[in-house]
């Protein structure tokens, strides 16, 4: 970030006056531009006891497996953007059956907020920025090819609490891996 | 927006090919400028059955009264968030007891996330963002002086899930009043 978005004007990064933090601060118009973090909205579908996954057809991480998730857009809620991952890159519609996982990531500045979603009738297909899309049996599980490690980390947790039938929402954070 | 934070250069609002919604895009280099909810964390802070409230001493609805929140720093957890603006706001130390509320406010593009948080060690006093900081019990808590339409939605739902001692997690949408 290095020019004003509102004037054009030049940009400084220093800490506003009755401020903490250092943030981007135009020295023409005054006006501060914040940096905060977003939201990734994500389910974990279900259909009949398997878990629906995508094969990543776009960077980062493609042709890795992932559950559909992406960033939230202004003017929906949480399961609105949620359905309209799942909608967009496996074709399929969701149930939000509630709140699950939510990881703070603060090294990429994400917080990721999963839902429980089992599929309202078990029709899917890969959508644009997926390659395929395929219902795993926990059993199945493509454990080494996983996109990310949230998503390795809630399905892990999900076939835990499955068992009990205990989906308690979490909350947990992802740290950076090891060099 | 009008400028490219980049290269200073103007932005148009329009799709960006493969995408689906208008953007602010650089019409010289290209640049895609996104924007996206913010996330406000907060609590409920609690000290010998009160509730510490903060009366805002900053606009917007200076004057009225609302729990410890703000918005969510990049590098940061929800969990230190809270904590964090619990400390500017009203002074206090709180520890996490859980992630209670989450409220889509898609009108403001916000999403609301509120922890349970008693008080370390019951200290407390106004931070410069508020004018009085005061624990409240249940009976004398000034409904009709609270700031936000989320925070008397959440001391409600509190003071109901508290008499069954059960605080599950919920997650809800407060839609814009009616003019």
């Amino acid at each position: 970030m290095k020019f004003c978005s509102h004037c054009a004007q030049q940009l400084s990064f220093k800490v506003p006056e009755g401020d903490n933090l250092p943030r981007y601060i135009c020295d023409s118009c005054g006006m501060i531009h914040y940096q905060n973090p977003k939201i990734v909205a994500g389910c974990i579908p279900e259909w009949e006891g398997r878990i629906l996954l995508c094969r990543r057809a776009i960077q980062p991480r493609h042709g890795l497996w992932t559950i559909p998730a992406g960033f939230m857009e202004n003017s929906e809620t949480v399961e609105q953007a949620a359905a309209r991952e799942t909608r967009e890159e496996a074709c399929a519609k969701i149930n939000i059956a509630g709140l699950y996982g939510v990881y703070n990531i603060p090294h990429v500045n994400q917080v990721y907020m999963i839902f429980r979603g089992p599929l309202t009738d078990g029709a899917f297909a890969p959508g644009v920025e997926s390659l395929e899309t395929t219902l795993y049996e926990e059993a199945d599980i493509p454990w080494s090819e996983i996109a990310f490690p949230v998503v390795h980390n809630v399905l892990k947790r999900y076939f835990r609490d499955r068992q009990h039938g205990d989906f308690a929402t979490f909350v947990d954070t992802v740290e950076p891996r090891r060099a």
